[in-house]
């Protein structure tokens, strides 16, 4: 059994999605990040920098294991299943490449840009800042379209890089919805739908039900 | 041989102490970022991305094999040398959930920071952002340093996760001075000590020599 601690957010959508597609036997416990449970000190202990996502899982190798950070969640459990993430050096550099691309890029800007989009008409506001980020999610886009180009995914088989990158590329091409006519990503329009057809996919964003 | 595409910037470094660290025979590249040099052609070949760092191993397993993204990197260079993470489930997640969070938090918000400093007296200056992401650094540095507090490294035993933040929490300090004063950090800095003291850390920095 994995404690998944969560909220409907595309951080924690990439988790739930994989504990799906691993068939993995899981409860979801919603941490409500506007109402500031993030900052609990019983989830502190197990995620101490106050986001979600965090797994426990009870039946870890010798004992409990308890993970923070999706991306690091990502690998435990596909290494725990065998699922998602080849073994073979060339393939699994290929897909821990595209992993990170998320985690360290696709994630943050759009998730800066989500922010200062917000702040649009507040005195906060800063045309500059609002550019700097669609920009670069705009970018973003591009770069995984033209990698999608002649695959049904990210690395040609489905892999944690896909399913890592599905909720938040949901999110931004919905937050970025001109690039839909200024920048045409027609593969990652495919991809998107390709995976949103997926059962476990389905089943994982709709996690935590609350 | 590994072929490193670089620049004297704390992702180029990180990947410069990590082979300095194994011991791995390679050359340097530099990919001179503020000319342009990211968007050769030949170099989007392998870093479709634009971005520094990237390798090429020519001793792949079956081949060269190229990888961009420095947490992937370090993950592909830990895996083939069999050095700086752990095997057993549960010390690898949690170096690898440190790991995670420099490449997707620590990195991206101490670059935002650089790059709205960078904007002080220009037109384009936003206050809010500015502060947005001071603060955030400083909330980093905070969640660091108590995980430091009783250990000589950030799982314990020296790791990627170690060899991730170094160079960027270098460059994170220097940038947000004040919380020297305001908001203490003592294990941090006593471990930038540790770390910064070690030689292949010393080489790793200093690399490309342009
Ligand atoms: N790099 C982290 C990011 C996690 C993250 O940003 N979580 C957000 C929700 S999507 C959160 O919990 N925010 C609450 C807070 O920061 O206080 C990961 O990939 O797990
Ligand atoms: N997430 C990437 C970030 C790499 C990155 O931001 N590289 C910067 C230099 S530190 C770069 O090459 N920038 C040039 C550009 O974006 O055009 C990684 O960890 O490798």
């Amino acid at each position: 059994m994995i404690d998944l601690y969560t909220w409907g957010t595309p951080n924690g959508q990439k988790i739930s999605i994989m504990l799906e597609e691993c068939g993995l036997d899981y409860t979801a416990h919603p941490i409500n990040i506007g109402k500031g449970e993030q900052f609990a000190p019983d989830f502190l202990k197990i995620s101490p920098n106050n986001k979600i996502p965090a797994i426990v899982d009870q039946n870890g190798a010798n004992g409990p294991v308890s993970v923070f950070e999706s991306g690091a969640i990502l690998i435990y459990l596909a290494e725990k299943t065998g699922k998602f993430l080849p073994k073979a050096p060339h393939q699994r550099a290929n897909t821990l490449q595209w992993l990170m691309w998320q985690v360290g890029g696709y994630g943050p800007m759009t998730g800066q840009f989500y922010h200062f989009k917000n702040l649009t008409g507040k005195p906060d506001f800063s045309d500059y800042a609002f550019n700097r980020f669609k920009t670069e999610v705009q970018r973003l886009h591009t770069v995984l379209n033209k990698q999608l180009e002649g695959k049904d995914y990210i690395t040609g088989e489905y892999s944690v890089a896909d399913i890592a990158l599905y909720a938040w590329v949901k999110k931004g091409y919905e937050l970025v919805p001109s690039c839909t006519s200024d920048l045409p990503a027609p593969h990652l329009l495919q991809w998107l739908n390709r995976v949103g057809q997926r059962a476990a996919v389905g089943r994982g964003m709709s996690v935590p039900a609350v």
